[in-house]
């Protein structure tokens, strides 16, 4: 942290970074180069990528590196206009802009486009899926995310790749991991997506690198100089590769993970109970209240509103106490619109009281206290 | 460089990097987020354009950081499909891949497109342009570079502008900069170009970061969070706009440019000098081998066929002994192609036998004879 005096929860924003700074000289070579330099900037990207790939337990050939998940996102998406594919493009509601933006664009693009619904939870439920599915018999494409990044919801992917997986013709099935990778157990081949994006700087990574993960390769629709194999062109950022590839070992191998998850379980334990004794707090879901529901969220995200105080106001109050928390997604809070939550069937009052308390690995005991004692201040003012 | 016994004359691929490394901490924030660390970051962002705007001489709400000159091109090609634009999009034939291939793919998916031909010295010259645009009377867009990357070709972009200007409805003039910015003079608002792409590992910089100049917004076809104000999305890499500032500031003032081009273009001379005496060499064009044609061309980049040798087996050659250069582009040296010097009539053995010798600021005179003397070993050989 830059600032002693200062805490940070919006990790879901953007995660405190701790990747080695690369020599910038080393191993500068554009990777398409047939000379040395080229050669050991190919290498470096490959070695990268099969880092990567192990952490992931993937084939390294099924990992390409992008700008990020935004990008990754993108570049599933628009498949659709490269391939002039048929039939109907689906996404939950609860993804991330991303996705229902684009989703928008394609709409408008003339492409027949479906939204599957989220349940008061946040979740795509086995029932959702289903209906959503029987009401759009022509769906081809799905995005169902693993952590939603407003409210933690996790989505259980294998069972929902269940459900698709016998209908013909296939559907594409769509997962965006970025805030899932390092905070929950994955397991990508397992769960049987199609695809699934990473982005680095959730963590731990620089910004302009992610991963964009595909079962089979895919026609996309931006082409160039041929890089990752036509997926991404553009000249290769190694060194963002070789970041990516140390935050995920760091991070993301399984072993990690569950530990860190276990913590994080603790800390939001905490946290949860603290905001459960302020008598203006209310959780969003509600569910969160009782640990009954403790794997369908993940640790490290929490929403909670405040009575009568908008959600900006909170965000505000805190940082001038030293805290910083978020509104919605960071990308979402230039925008007047909580659309998540409005789906899950929220009241557009408590909606814009909804703050997110977002913590990560190096999150403590001491500050989560902090925190709840800060929110208690705020509220004897406000 | 890292290894003190290689002399590296690839800088058109990617040059030598020599940007500070930002500590990795300070400015992480998400510059969306309304707290501190994001409004600090947003800050940095901020002051990272407008530095860039400083150097070039435009508006800073002109600049859109993006992943690279391939997303800044791809970025303004396909806004076609996001606008649904009418009328005919046109490249000249000498562009970068991630113009040419995209064309295709525009053509591909139903778009009118055209190829703007170029002459024997790869330049669109004003009767070409006037001829094509005659052809093509419903012309809206025309994507004519200012430097080509493999032949060091500038166009004079100034005049090809007036060619334009009066065509109503207007013609998009979009211009890739990017071989062009801290090597030749430029000038965006002065050459009147609607839209202009850079990329910073070009010009010392890291990968992962560009830049595009839109003269006005512009809808684009990718959407997401609404960063770049919507028209480039995804958490903004706030290290990459501030390594992009302190590389054109250090590279791209018109100053240093003027006074680097004039040294590149003595050891540009040096080594045509050089290149002439030997027999088997054919500079392309041939028109190098006269000075009168020096302000047709970057010094910066220099391309020579060696009579028998494919070019690939003189750059391996050259390799071992120490000297990194390439066959075409970079991105082009995985493709057995090379259709810019087809396309300036070049014969096809002789397009083949071509190599590109790029120099960067950091060249020297004795790096340049040390070249030549390889050159001259290696032919002893083959």
């Amino acid at each position: 942290m830059p600032n002693e005096s200062r805490h940070y929860f919006d990790w879901a924003s953007t995660a405190v970074p701790d990747y080695p700074q690369l020599e910038a000289q080393s191993r500068f070579g554009n990777p398409s180069s047939l000379h040395r330099e080229g050669r050991l900037a190919k290498e470096a990207l490959e070695s990268a990528r099969t880092r990567c790939a192990s952490v992931l337990n993937v084939p390294p050939e099924t990992l390409y590196f992008t700008s990020g998940g935004t990008e990754s996102n993108c570049i599933v998406l628009f498949s659709h206009i490269a391939r002039q594919s048929g039939g109907r493009i689906t996404a939950s509601v609860g993804e991330h802009s991303s996705i229902t933006e684009n989703l928008r664009i394609l709409d408008r693009l003339g492409r027949q486009t479906g939204v599957i619904p989220i349940d008061p939870m946040g979740r795509v439920t086995d029932s959702i899926l289903s209906e959503t599915l029987t009401k759009y018999s022509n769906a081809r494409f799905a995005a169902i995310m693993a952590v939603n990044n407003e409210t933690g919801t996790v989505n259980d992917i294998v069972n929902l790749r269940k459900i698709m997986v016998n209908k013909e013709p296939h559907i594409h099935f769509h997962c965006d991991m970025v805030q899932a990778v390092g905070k929950i157990p994955i397991d990508i081949a397992g769960w049987g997506v199609d695809s699934a994006s990473f982005s680095a700087h959730k963590t731990g990574g620089p910004r302009g690198i992610g991963l964009l993960y595909l079962r089979k390769p895919l026609e996309v629709l931006y082409s160039g100089g041929g890089q990752e194999k036509g997926v991404r062109p553009g000249t290769e950022n190694v060194n963002g590769a070789l970041a990516m590839a140390h935050c995920l070992e760091t991070h993301a191998l399984p072993e990690i993970t569950a530990a860190e998850h276990a913590k994080a379980k603790t800390r939001c334990g905490r946290l949860v109970s603290s905001l459960k004794q302020i008598g203006r707090c209310r959780l969003i879901p509600a569910a969160r209240e009782s640990n009954v529901y403790d794997s369908d969220f993940s640790p490290y995200i929490v929403q909670a509103a405040f009575r009568d105080i908008p959600g900006e106001v909170m965000v505000r109050a805190l940082d001038d106490l030293g805290f910083a928390v978020s509104t919605g997604s960071a990308c979402s809070s230039l925008r007047q619109e909580r659309p998540v939550l409005a789906a899950m069937g929220i009241d557009e009052k408590t909606a814009f009281e909804g703050i997110r308390i977002s913590q990560g690995w190096s999150t403590t005991d001491e500050e989560i206290d902090q925190l709840s004692g800060a929110i208690r201040e705020v509220l004897k003012f406000l």
